[in-house]
């Protein structure tokens, strides 16, 4: 990951969405300007409890700047409620800064439906896009998986599985560098017979397409643990509920794994040797690592970290959003749907008809 | 889990079916024979194949009898074709005997669908019940939580939630030996907006209904390992994939671990000093320990081993479909359903239009 973003880049920062907020989002951002010198940020929020945060960590003031919004999202509010009442929360006045392009990308840990919800009504889709969808990254045995989409559409078609295939494959080429990442549709099995209908148009339409797309076929479940491709597709509700089985499953074994090191003297000594091998193996599939899923498919960048994340985590949030700024994901999207429509005659959307 | 079946009992198994069979499936039925004194089993496949395998361990041989089948049903075969042509297979005969009152269950390693189209189609679905349901239990932090559906159905309605619930929690009280299971619904978000109609529907179905069901409302993927209820219900496609990334992920866990405690000479030794504790901590995740998916709603005891499971792990599945039998699942099922047409005037098939 890169540290030192090439040309000066402005964050907007959603200074009290998350669990923690206001005091992880100042530390995140403290965090990033350490070793990210070309990176300044716009805080919004309740000056009132970010001023003395601020104030702390001395070496912010000179590349943060405060701005007022009193309202906050709470993590329970609807979305259509967020984006009807909230015009004035820190969240939304983040998101009108980059619209104003008084800032290059926008990262919260608030409420995730109401950050969609808004971004998508201030951003809008980019061309050709219908909807857009929730990308992140997850730990694999070979490495590293995207994953799409997350939540953002709970119900989905062929046409946005082939979609969300075309900016999966750009996202992965940007945050994973890889030069022709393999595009998989998760699936109940990888027979083509298996699975809704949805899925099974989506995965003929990408095996006849003519896009530059590497498409494996059908992937399962355990696929984005092994690494079998490098990105998998598939649908908000189903995505959102991967993630979620994948994140309860870690820290089930977490805590097995510590309950089992004290269990005994022998176990606490075991645990004392191989201390170092098992911080090593914890670093590698912290969740906080991987914190940063990005909104695709809008014509603006907003990351959204964990909502009960640390300073760490939103810190890796928005190193996130600043490498998807430097490295043109929506400038990659924007080419491949040209493309898609020039190149084939039909865009995604009219094929899965 | 019971060791001794109260009546004798007798099990048809498909002596073919699974990776590793017919090798790993006569060594599961000889693990069981040790402690259970009261089963006799019915081995369907081929005979020239399993009579040796039979032979070598010889307290089998009082307790088995060979049925040849020359067919067997590949991993790969569509459930259509598997219905139509594999009336001779070793998977099929075992179902027969089961509908023939020779045994009073069946247990295979094979095929998933093409087991359940064909249980499905011998046996018939318990009255009340539109479509049967995968069901298995999943370790949790709390103890054991039952998901289902795992696979049988990737498309559901509310009415079939609905019913996998009241299916489900009779499971739960007789698999986990509860007396009132709590059930939750898999979903995107605890909030009642979140989700999509079917789920909706379902859980607002369960919220009014006299059944005496404690419904938790929506739960969410981490859930499962949390173990927040001891039911969660869901369609077929996101349980099997939800099923599958939480085996994804706990092997990469194991990966990870086991890479971790070889990586330096002081972590070698601290592995062999904690060696006991850890060895515990993977027992009870050790997914051979949950083998058994039960296929709930049928007029008969059908259950699934674990495709690539060994003999331990079919052990297991021989034991839930023991005690499956010897608790009468199936009298509670019915149970259940009689209440729910009779108590309050509609079935949930009805009820949820």
């Amino acid at each position: 990951m890169m540290e030192i973003a090439a040309k000066p880049l402005t964050i907007a920062i959603d200074a009290m969405g998350g669990d923690y907020a206001p005091q992880m989002v100042v530390e995140g951002v403290s965090r990033v300007t350490k070793r990210m010198k070309n990176v300044r940020f716009l805080l919004f929020g309740r000056s009132d409890e970010i001023a003395p945060l601020v104030d702390r960590l001395r070496r912010l003031n000179p590349r943060v700047e405060l701005r007022e919004a009193t309202d906050v999202i709470a993590g329970t509010e609807r979305p259509s409620m967020a984006l009807r009442n909230g015009r004035n929360s820190s969240m939304r006045l983040a998101i009108d800064a980059v619209a104003a392009g008084a800032a290059d990308g926008v990262v919260s840990a608030g409420n995730t439906g109401a950050l969609m919800a808004m971004a998508k009504f201030v951003f809008k889709t980019l061309p050709g896009v219908d909807r857009p969808a929730i990308a992140s990254v997850f730990p694999s045995i070979r490495g590293r998986t995207v994953l799409l989409d997350l939540g953002a559409n709970v119900c989905c078609g062929a046409d946005n599985l082939v979609q969300f295939a075309v900016m999966g494959e750009v996202f992965a080429r940007n945050v994973l560098g890889l030069k022709n990442p393999s595009v998989g549709i998760l699936n109940v099995g990888e027979e083509d017979f298996k699975g809704n209908e949805a899925v099974k148009k989506a995965a003929a339409i990408l095996q006849q397409s003519s896009l530059a797309i590497r498409f494996h076929g059908f992937v399962e479940g355990d696929d984005i643990a092994l690494g079998t491709v490098d990105v998998i597709v598939t649908d908000g509700f189903t995505g959102n509920i991967a993630l979620k089985t994948a994140e309860g499953t870690a820290r089930l074994y977490t805590h097995l794994l510590k309950s089992a090191l004290v269990s005994s003297p022998f176990a606490r000594l075991g645990a004392l040797l191989a201390g170092p091998a098992l911080r090593a193996m914890r670093a590698r599939v912290d969740p906080r690592v991987y914190d940063g899923a990005m909104f695709l498919g809008l014509n603006g960048v907003c990351v959204k970290s964990h909502g009960g994340t640390d300073s760490l985590g939103f810190a890796n949030a928005i190193r996130t959003a600043v490498q998807l700024i430097a490295d043109g994901v929506n400038e990659g999207i924007k080419h491949d749907f040209a493309y898609v429509s020039s190149e084939s005659g039909t865009d995604p959307k009219l094929a899965a008809g």
